[in-house]
């Protein structure tokens, strides 16, 4: 692969530098595609709570493949078993990976069609500025790099770096999430996790010794779960869109017209796979924009109050439901004061686990025990074999805040 | 006023925690056009350099009243000279006092025919939910609060608190743009400048004895302006946009039909100062979502292709200018390679001083020495009084990069 | 109590400012016992690891104050529960909890007949200058703060702030060690363990929403015990210090006269509790030099080799013991190597436990659930309840180095 | 030069890790004299003020090393002027240029005959385990490291890096003190600085793209002088510590076994030169035990008084002097008082420039212009032209706090 003449650095508060040496790398960065991330956001409605959590899903992708990279020039067991081209089709696959996300993903996953990883490969393997890049370089690339995301590159250790319990896309998201949202629950210790990753019979494992650290760093993702991920105000605020969804949706499939004046919804509201062209249009911009001219315009006035709900953030109220007929009694609740509870009340639920411990394949976390045998993490860790059959599940009802007053 | 039940916080990366516990205050953030202030973004382009410089100036705002709080609660020399009334006047000042910009601030104001200044007082003054929520409190405070903004309040230490050369503006903007870029050059000691801050004659001072600290402060105020806001790829960014816009209002004169798709932009191609409800749709999603569509659909060629270079991230190179006669030899040079230069060309000047010693009002920084007279800070400090007059001038033009081919 | 005049305020990278304004306090900062603090390192041989983990009990101490402060000036609940003379009790108590104090505080309390909290105790009840400053702003002050660190005093919540799972100590010490070695293992969240906190029936408690928080504090900790107290290469250093004094103690039972060159270890060597003037002498410099002037002079030659490995860091090596047998193995072959296993062998076992729950007493952690009720905190977090049982236990040799050669 | 098996690496908050490959760096770093520098703090009586700042000359003489070694690995320009030899010789050179320091250096440098410079030429040429270290590698590599040190190295490029106003030495101990004291004064951009180094003719210069940024280094050095370096407190101590040893020296001077229970100053007493063995010895440990030593047992008052104020942290008062005249009126007051001010009264001078502009040598700082002409930086900069002939001299006047009574 060619070499840049000098190495390009980006500024980035979590690595100091993003460093980029390889041309292709360069080249894919600069693609319209990688250039679309900017206007995705990483974490969606975060930012209603943790209001500096306004970061992109650009910085996010410099800061994974910044991390293989080093995984890849400073960890001597991991650059000695991978040629140059393994190298830079890891390296890209890190930079890649969220190359198929939309607007404020959960959401927008609930009315695509398809999932953000189809779109990644749709867009790695054909129609793109991306797949041209990748292609002028090595026509074998576009299929190496889709199929490393896919977790159907014969190399297993290309993908667990990027896609596993231990991986570069949770180590950047850790650390950036922490730093944006100005909280320290995502804090572990990332240099020392470099320096314990070993490679053992084409796997990546970690040392014995670095096992506390690993601990850490899986108690570090659990926390955030629970205080940034699945925070109930972010959640309100995608219980609203989700309503605003299915009320278009509802409206969409009654008439057409009702809808047509909001064209950048309306691939979504066809349910059909996307082109890469209207995907690329599906950005914060025209998710905002299209919210601002229903609340403005809308002739149905359940589609007006929930645009103007999330424009100007008034959002739901929530009560966790401990038990299943509470569910019921919300609804008629909110039925009697005169919402439809189709629109106005949503139940979500969620579970996160500290560590799923897989029998097979590569997602699970090998420990290098002192005897020079490989564990899997609950075998090796007591604190992760007791956590881990501990998730807590959170299930809540969302509904206006005026039933309260 | 009216106090909250118990303080409400907000987590921020700078403060560690906004914290409210004037009901006035609360209300104010719940609006419909500071919650707006999400949608703007503090630093414009300079994410297009500095990739993680994606905070809002709603962020910005929260730490402004931030820091006039603290300096209200913390300081004993300006709690003891404020009533009750005042400390929430300054307090409200500061949070609002960004209310009337729109997206990227200087493209914003070359092509609105009023500042951000005048719609800030318009805001403040009538129709408008902030208005209402302040009337509700006291029939003055809206005159009282942008009165203190527009520096025509008779106490000109609450001015002094929120807009002078030592404010609780910069005071923020500084250590959070430093944050939010990767940057070290925003550093000051924010807490020693809190501490050394007295009243006399009713005028802000600081002690002698925190001179270096407020030498430091402006250093790295002046670092600031060369490392970050006027770095040459933002410029770049904005140049094309001006170039966008001045197209733009060049066909609207022609024939307005030919911009009528873009709707977004029309209140301000028509030269007339926007409603406050017009101003509130001025936000970067229409911005950015306007740009594509033009990107997309335009029937110019010079749209398209500017708009293109927006959404695309294709920015135009640039010179240093270091002689005038150089300026023609570059509009001969992109004319001769077939560009349009009134679209395709912009000459850009900056100059930024470390400090600016006025002679009269409230803005510059008064210093209390230790036998208790008060003097300008450039008559105190050999470093200020050294490097005011120094100030660098950057002229730059700006060109298609590939003329550079 | 009397009030300072003005705020005096004391730099600390941990909490930005310590901030003092009694009176009671500033005089106690100002003894020669708690200047003495400053000769005290907080963590021992911890910066033959961690090279810059050379921070003081000093530090610490007033770090430990600047929290207790906090919680009575922020936290409502427990300002309105404590009259003027508890909180200034409580303060003096975190400020003065470890200002009996030897150097390396294991090695010491190994030699020591007495521990460092009966030390503590004779400061603060009598003949020094800390008695003097507290008796005279109230005669009862000495015995009050005395009584709450000996966990002897009535008002349990006052000894809960100060030494309990959740207390002001462990608060600083985790966030303070982990600036000081540069890792991020003691990261937690303070600010939000501040703001969770209430008081119900005269407890410490912690709201049920902030659980996630102190899952985090408390795995913060267990971690800090493996990767930086527990170290194994401090405890190297360590353990020649206790075979230096074994063999000092060994050859003055002898034959005093042998160790009468080194004046500043003979009261511990006498094996009585010492006198407040002796313990104020014990300091890191009475020991440095006392080892230095062992290793150049003493006529032993035991003494002098490990006085000289203490010097200049010539440790010994470790390692894990992983059955009983295998210790015997270790003694014969260092005995048939030429050394003395009784001066060149140490076994060192220790356990960490994330957390225990007391089923009596202030020292758990207890938790305000949504009904109001108070659970311990094991009841309500399955996390904690997980990793309870989990600690684990390390034993390990230590020997000469050149035997590896 | 033989490389380690595998690269060591020490945990450091400033640059993350220290990393070694060389051998003979790691055996340096294991010899007695070098681990004699965590017995010396790198601030001297600085933590009498800031608290924190307890850091050792061990930990910064690393942070040297390390700057040197990402100079001449990271920078191409630099790399690849500088043979295998030379690159060992100047990170050992970065490593080891502080050797020669004793406790308290100006403290110490006011009572020694000789300079720490001297000492530190002494060391790396002969009678030391570096001397013996690096001999081993090399016969001539003590003479060529010493020589870069002593700046006699033929190449000056080699000294420049070390020892000049932009060397490793100032870059770490900025952000080092900055860190340890918990101040923002020494910030700067420090991955921008390694980027912008080149080298031209045999000198390191820096592009004139990093103008901003050297700017800001300076600033951050001179407001690191006014807040840090040259605080009246640390300043107070000093002044305290120079009156005992002249009081001291005047005593041994009568008679020689007045000072005889002290033998830890007697080297400095007879005013010779020491040998290594007697300066190793000059550390921390021995100056803190014997002050306390004179504070107890010494039959001289005034030695006793100046020592326990030194212990004891009873610092002497002070006041700036605007005039001549008043430092008589000084030492009458002091004399009417009772007081000897011959070691009751201590006058301190300092000036700080924030630059120096040699027009000859490697210690001017040269900027490599657009044009590529070499410009030294006070031609390049009109701040820095501006601030270099500013600088603040203050003078002031020490003398016991009793007197202000």
């Amino acid at each position: 692969m060619d070499k840049l003449e000098e190495v390009k650095v980006m500024r980035d508060p979590i690595h100091g530098y993003i460093r980029v040496s390889e041309k292709v790398i360069w080249d894919c960065i600069g693609t319209r595609e990688f250039q679309r991330l900017r206007r995705i956001e990483q974490l969606g409605a975060t930012n209603r709570v943790y209001h500096t959590a306004e970061h992109s899903r650009f910085a996010h992708s410099l800061g994974v493949y910044e991390i293989v990279r080093r995984m890849i020039e400073e960890n001597t067991d991991i650059s000695s078993v991978l040629n140059d081209y393994e190298k830079v089709t890891v390296m890209l696959a890190g930079l890649l990976h969220d190359i198929g996300h939309g607007p404020f993903s959960h959401a927008f996953e609930r009315v695509s069609s398809v999932s953000h990883e189809e779109y990644t490969s749709r867009i790695i393997r054909g129609d793109s500025e991306i797949y041209g890049v990748l292609a002028s370089y090595d026509p074998n690339l576009p299929n190496d790099v889709a199929s490393v995301i896919e977790h159907k590159h014969p190399n297993g250790l290309l993908t667990q770096m990027i896609s596993s319990q231990l991986d570069a896309d949770r180590m950047d998201y850790l650390l950036r999430d922490a730093y944006f949202t100005g909280t320290s629950y995502g804090a572990y210790d990332l240099e020392r996790v470099l320096r314990t990753i070993r490679v053992r019979d084409g796997k990546l494992v970690v040392k014995e010794s670095g096992i506390h650290t690993i601990e850490d760093y899986i108690m570090a993702r659990y926390h955030m779960y629970w205080q940034v991920y699945l925070h109930p105000i972010s959640r309100s605020y995608e219980a609203i869109m989700a309503n605003l969804f299915k009320r278009m949706e509802y409206l969409h499939e009654m008439d057409p017209d009702t809808t047509a004046d909001y064209p950048m919804f309306t691939p979504l509201l066809e349910k059909r796979v996307l082109t890469n062209d209207e995907l690329f249009d599906m950005d914060e911009y025209a998710f905002g924009y299209g919210f601002n001219l229903i609340r403005k315009n809308s002739g149905d006035p359940i589609m007006r109050d929930l645009a103007d709900r999330l424009i100007n953030r008034r959002l739901f109220d929530y009560e966790t439901l401990y038990s299943v007929a509470k569910a019921n009694e919300y609804y008629e609740w909110i039925r009697d004061n005169g919402y439809d509870p189709d629109y106005y009340m949503f139940i979500d639920e969620n579970v996160a686990v500290p560590y799923r411990p897989y029998s097979h394949g590569v997602n699970a976390i090998w420990v290098l025990m002192h005897d020079d045998s490989v564990k899997e993490l609950s075998k090796a860790s007591p604190i992760v074999s007791a956590v881990m059959g501990t998730g807590t599940n959170d299930k809540k009802v969302f509904y206006p805040k005026e039933l309260n007053d």
